[in-house]
């Protein structure tokens, strides 16, 4: 048994972060790990928390955390956040609120930045939800900035989906038809003090009727006020019926079948742009093609097309 | 000379939609319509006009291709529809509206789906703008819908990117400081009748001088009303004083440099993925793993690397 591997599943908090980092610097040692920890996975629930900028996801992930460790629960806390592609940094900002949980052993918080500029949610957050399941986490809560597209990829990494808007944030309505509603499987409506949660919440229930949600579950509409603590037990009944309805209907299984598959594909594609990269920037020859491609002395779509259909091209990309 | 490039360099807009289609559908044949364009690109002006959903980009890039054919200018417009991942279908909704433009030959309208989950905006873009640009379009318009992260490869395509809001999008300033304010060129605030606006515009010009814009160029807040056709003018203005900037400065050239880098390297991954896909369908090996995988009887992580080390796989994917 690899002695890291065996650590986190003892649930040593330093083997935790330790295996993540071997993830995210895309480690040769990294799926020996994997492989030691994966028959460990399984038992672990994951829910996804997304939704627009300033509609208080992080406090709402902060006092759900609250309420599992008030029930005895372990809780991994994955906050994926936007880089900035300029300054590099992740947008930390109020995590540092998050700190409460420091002192707390049953609480694991791990900000993920994302890379690039596809926007999406890295492959790597799927990899991560294994690690913190085999270490033993009753719950993951997964945290993501997005809208519309953006969101979409929570989908490939979470059990549950709970999709948070705020009666502020004015285009709801048309946000959710734009591919929302289709990953969503409870709604929040967060700081429903504030004017037109009602309305909102009707509107968002009358979009739902209107759609033909035909998987079996009907999404449930949420109002809390995280902040205040005020509607946080309905919205964990309401993960927990859930959690229910896809273990009985045997959805659970499916999803985190494909779950799997979709790791595999991701992977292997995104390590191969690791590698593409980096013969580019040792190969001489590569790095004059990109000159005479910046300089309009060469096509790029032709010249890619070229790299991908020339054997030698392609054999020294891969070794 | 190819018959498709020469035609396309004649401006028949039958030949530019073949060539866009042959880009689309991975065409062996695109490369060399590629190459002959090529050298007849550079005179067309490129700008990007992003926001989130509902903010009335659709309607703003028509007037603005409105007042465009008014000065005797041609226009190629592409439409980046979010495709719902269920339906595959793009969300056509009020590009109907443009049909007015339909019996103008002096316009062309593409709408180009976005695939898969990454919501970032496709590679193909770039290589369409070089397509319309050979094809004599004046202006190049590209619209796309996004928020935060989402935004930023329009910054890939765009020689000046316009970033939409109105005063509804209530967290529009939370979204400018995650990332859209390194990217926008001008911001416009559309619907700007209604209440909040002038104050939106303070509080837009007030975060950009707090911000180190170290590049020159001090980006303009506009106040539009495209439904009623009211700040169009000024916006044209607006763009052209930042595209002169970037003549000037020589930042067009270095913008347009980087882009065709991108290009290619967007391009080499691309097809590198479509081709790991199509390899992964064909090859029943590959297929048992994948359901093996899904089963838990193979670790994701592992097997993605194993694939990727073996000399045999990687040939066999390239092959």
């Amino acid at each position: 048994m690899n002695d890291l591997a065996d650590r986190v599943l003892r649930g040593e908090l330093r083997a935790l972060s330790r295996a993540l980092t071997l993830l995210e610097r895309g480690s040769p040692d990294a799926g020996s790990v994997m492989e030691q920890l994966d028959p460990h996975t399984g038992r672990g629930y994951t829910v996804g928390i997304t939704g627009p900028p300033g509609v208080g996801k992080s406090t709402l992930v902060d006092r759900l955390a609250e309420h599992l460790r008030a029930q005895g629960l372990t809780v991994g806390i994955l906050a994926v956040d936007p880089t900035s592609p300029f300054t590099g940094g992740a947008l930390l900002g109020d995590r540092i609120r998050m700190q409460r949980h420091y002192l707390d052993e049953g609480v694991f918080i791990r900000s993920v930045a994302t890379r690039g500029q596809s926007g999406g949610l890295p492959r790597i957050v799927k990899s991560m939800v294994r690690v913190l399941d085999a270490a033993g986490k009753d719950v993951v809560l997964v945290e993501t900035v997005g809208v519309g597209q953006t969101e979409l990829g929570i989908m490939g990494v979470a059990d549950s989906v709970v999709v948070t808007m705020t009666p502020e944030s004015g285009d709801s309505i048309q946000t959710l038809k734009a591919g929302v509603m289709e990953i969503a499987d409870l709604y929040v409506i967060n700081k429903a003090d504030r004017d037109g949660a009602n309305q909102l919440a009707t509107a968002v229930v009358g979009t739902l009727q209107m759609a033909d949600l035909s998987d079996g579950w009907n999404p449930q509409v949420l109002l809390t006020q995280a902040y205040a603590n005020v509607g946080i037990n309905e919205l964990w009944d309401s993960i927990g019926a859930h959690r229910s309805y896809l273990t009985d209907s045997g959805g659970l299984q499916k999803r985190r079948g494909e779950r799997r598959r979709t790791e595999f594909l991701e992977t292997v594609q995104e390590e191969l742009h690791r590698r593409i990269t980096k013969r580019l920037s040792d190969d001489a020859g590569l790095r004059t093609l990109l000159e005479k491609i910046e300089e309009k002395a060469a096509e790029p779509y032709a010249e890619a097309m070229r790299l991908l259909d020339d054997d030698a091209g392609i054999a020294g990309v891969m070794n």
